[in-house]
């Protein structure tokens, strides 16, 4: 419509941002991406020759900014867009990516004391260097019986928010005592947009509740718990988290003049808290019904789950009451590494794309010629909460040729997708509808046909490409309010903006004769899960 | 010397021959190698397009002829040698590599009416066709309580000459119909050599005892148990295997005039009946004494040691009375993937060559940075003597890199070989002393420092490259006679053809450092293998 409220999505990836502009209606105007200057920093800092421990991941927040602006900036080019039709931004963004900075938000990386520090940077969501302060944390608390953990099907996370922190505070305490905020790097972005003083900080509760031990009754973790872990740990959770709480779509504040100059808008833009990137995606893809497990997949996958009850689930990584929509509990399940796995093997194979592996692989039976794979590259977060596991291959022999093992990591992928669901059915979740979006299954249609025949199910794959930062943008319609959106509430806000138009929703069906291969095959990578860990 | 006798070793190996001309002394006069036209026939036979199923692996019978002429006229021309110098010819081969022939000796491959058939050809030692015969075999084996068994370690390979009979009988009937004589390609290469009909066709002892289920006293595996397995089985058994039975050494006759022409030798020469390329290389290395063991390492590495006393240890692929010198109880174990494993994993990671990936694992500490190999990738043969089995890598994560999976097999590969030592010294069978010899030690010295590191003891490289073929000639020395060579016995010879020349014996010393850490590790493989063989 010529003049109807359109919103800004700003969708924050591991390796880019994509920018997005929808209009009530659900009309898709313009995208725009920006890559990440230094992309995931893996094996040193920008300007430094040292190499960085084998399991650290960092960003750099200037990238951020910068490449949130080349992408807003194409986006609105490609739309032709008169900009003072934007009435919302929406933001979200990976989790938990989280950083230290000072009372005024400048991170410590940025300051030269501390640009040779690693553990001063941003730490991305993959990052596992707190391998010994988790291990510490969930015997602590398993020893007082925290009542937090049953939200979290009994373990804290490897990357989560407390244990990230634990790590700087115990190994670079220099880095510790000049941190005065802690924030996810979400909410330091829409802190940026809005700007205001710390004590008003906007802080998602859907990041706080899935990540850092946060619920609306009780707060973060308890205090005798944090004290017990470290005295410094407590002091941290007590002085060095300022803010105000904010549920995904409540007005943040107002795009304040330096930062619309930046992106290219105009100032006074009502802003919405900040949302995990996974998380958007279902009101990114209209999906808001209970039983329809979305499925975010990228470098790694989210699954998220909307049902009308609570059912204390082992494994599950967070169940957070209306974290993900109003009124219903919002289930999160995910796969460490998949779109990254993938990018590894081919790297380690020395190939120039996937595209040679997935032809020849593509004509191999269900099995990879009895090549089986453990997709435990990056850790296993559903069931088993682990980021410490490893991955593996077994069944090589010496005629084991490169696309058997890229075939059986698609499989590895889809069996442990398929221990995500029998674990949620087992728990009386039902599950009964699946959507795949984000970059991934446009990519790589062979993983989503794989993933039907060993799901028995057909899989649908919303069309749009833009999942997550199209929910970034219902959000920030909904944060413009009624009067300027016409929208009074997120699901009816999804339902116009998002759901697939008709007949454009591509549908997966599952393959008949493979999937009886599959039934045995999932048994044999469970097996293969059983052995692995006994090696642990 | 000038006028010293000189004998001629053949060592057929899995690509190519290799021919040495050695005088009683010792001095290697001349060498020369030829590479099979067709190599290993493994993905379909020549002049077909047909796949052959992946566990296949045949050889060309004339390519054997042709190298070896190639060959043996290269190293005369080397040697700028009086042709009627040579006295003796010895012969070893690949183990058990055997063939179906009509009763002149003609190979059933080299008739067009089976130029099709694929288990026509010879299959080659690493062929692993026979997956269910074998399984047949050893089930009735057990139940009949057979005691051949216990000459074997309780297990009748998937490699050896029975089961790959049967293959044949069962699964291409019309083949083994028009069988009239089955026999290794050792003994064949010597029948070529000598001629004569096939009731004296000359058959190596050494091959019978380790391969064929032969003993002196006893002669092949019973005829009731034969009849129970399949009654043509036993039909070829006695029927199909004409021939008389001689040791490493004794004569099999004179190079008829044919044969002689086409290799550019002089007719009359002296053959030795055929040995085992792998046991050749005792003789090979002067290695006569009990409790050294003798590692050849090649594509696979086969473990010789000779002890004064015979402990019947399960696991072990064969203890055969005077098996490889006369007067001691040769030990044979083996590792059925070692140099193939290796040039498969560079050839999966699509390396142009190992050099890249050897500099970058040499810095790696001991276990790979956390990568774990099973190096069954051609099945274990000591001690589960299950060719069945398949191999694997665990504890990868997003940052693993080739030069690991490189380092990681390496690792494997010593621990096999630790896990080799400690059986036989767990069934009070002394091992003293390593020698490794064969092709690889020369060119992956890495590889036998990590043999050291692991085994924490020290291990000699023979100077000589070409220790099977010196213990070839070594043999064929002894077959021309005291009169013509000088040599008495085995020992005399083998210690005046082989012994490495004082002070040019490299010997690898164990880093007392890594030797700790490997301690540990080596019980992480062990529990790998156990977690491996429980998904089986």
């Amino acid at each position: 419509m010529k003049n109807s409220p359109v919103s800004l999505g700003l969708d924050f990836g591991t390796e880019s941002v994509r920018a997005i502009l929808v209009d009530c209606t659900g009309q898709q105007l313009g995208t725009g991406t920006g890559d990440y200057r230094h992309g995931q920093i893996i094996y040193s800092l920008p300007g430094s020759a040292d190499p960085l421990p084998a399991n650290f991941a960092l960003q750099a927040p200037n990238d951020w900014i910068e490449s949130a602006a080349i992408a807003t900036r194409a986006a609105i080019a490609e739309s032709g867009l008169d900009v003072s039709r934007i009435v919302g931004i929406g933001v979200d963004f990976t989790s938990c990516t989280m950083l230290p900075t000072l009372i005024d938000g400048t991170p410590l990386a940025n300051l030269p004391r501390f640009s040779n520090s690693p553990l001063a940077w941003p730490k991305l969501w993959k990052h596992h260097g707190a391998i010994e302060q988790t291990r510490r944390m969930n015997e602590i608390a398993t020893q007082r019986g925290e009542a937090f953990l049953s939200r979290y099907g009994g373990t804290i996370g490897l990357e989560w928010f407390f244990p990230k922190m634990l790590e700087t505070i115990e190994l670079a305490p220099e880095v510790a005592e000049a941190a005065e905020v802690w924030l996810e790097a979400g909410d330091w972005f829409v802190w940026q947009l809005v700007g205001g003083s710390a004590a008003h900080l906007p802080r998602s509760t859907c990041q706080a509740g899935y990540k850092a031990l946060w619920a609306p009754t009780e707060g973060y973790a308890s205090r005798g718990f944090l004290e017990a872990v470290h005295p410094k740990l407590l002091e941290a959770s007590e002085n060095k988290l300022p803010g105000k709480m904010l549920s995904p779509g409540e007005l943040a504040g107002y795009l304040q003049p330096t930062m619309a100059e930046h992106l290219g808008l105009p100032s006074g833009i009502a802003v919405s808290a900040a949302i995990i990137d996974a998380h958007a995606a279902v009101p990114g893809v209209g999906a808001a019904e209970p039983g329809a497990l979305v499925m975010v997949m990228g470098t790694s996958s989210c699954h998220m789950l909307n049902s009308l009850h609570h059912k204390p689930i082992d494994g599950i990584a967070g169940v957070v009451d209306g974290g993900i929509l109003p009124g219903l509990f919002g289930y999160e399940t995910g796969q460490a590494a998949v779109g990254d796995a993938f990018a590894w093997l081919v790297k380690l194979l020395n190939q120039v794309g996937f595209e040679r592996l997935a032809a020849e692989s593509r004509s191999l039976p269900p099995g990879a010629n009895g090549v089986l794979c453990m997709d435990w590259m990056n850790g296993c977060r559903t069931p088993l909460m682990d980021g410490a596991l490893k991955g593996g291959f077994v069944g090589l022999t010496l005629g084991t040729q490169p696309a058997q093992l890229y075939r059986a990591l698609l499989e590895a992928s889809a069996y442990g997708l398929r221990w995500i669901v029998e674990l949620l059915r087992d728990g009386c979740v039902p599950v009964n509808r699946f959507i795949a979006t984000g970059g991934l299954p446009h990519h790589n249609p062979d993983l989503i046909q794989v993933y039907a025949n060993v799901l028995g199910a057909p899989v649908e794959i919303h069309p749009s490409q833009h999942g997550c930062a199209v929910g970034a943008a219902v959000l920030g319609m909904l944060a413009a309010g009624q009067e300027k959106s016409g929208f009074s509430s997120v699901i009816s806000a999804a339902q116009a903006m998002a759901s697939a138009p008709q007949g454009q929703q591509k549908v997966i069906q599952p393959d008949r004769q493979h999937q009886a291969a599959y039934d045995q095959l999932y048994l044999q990578y469970r097996k293969l899960a059983q052995a692995i860990q006994s090696l642990a």
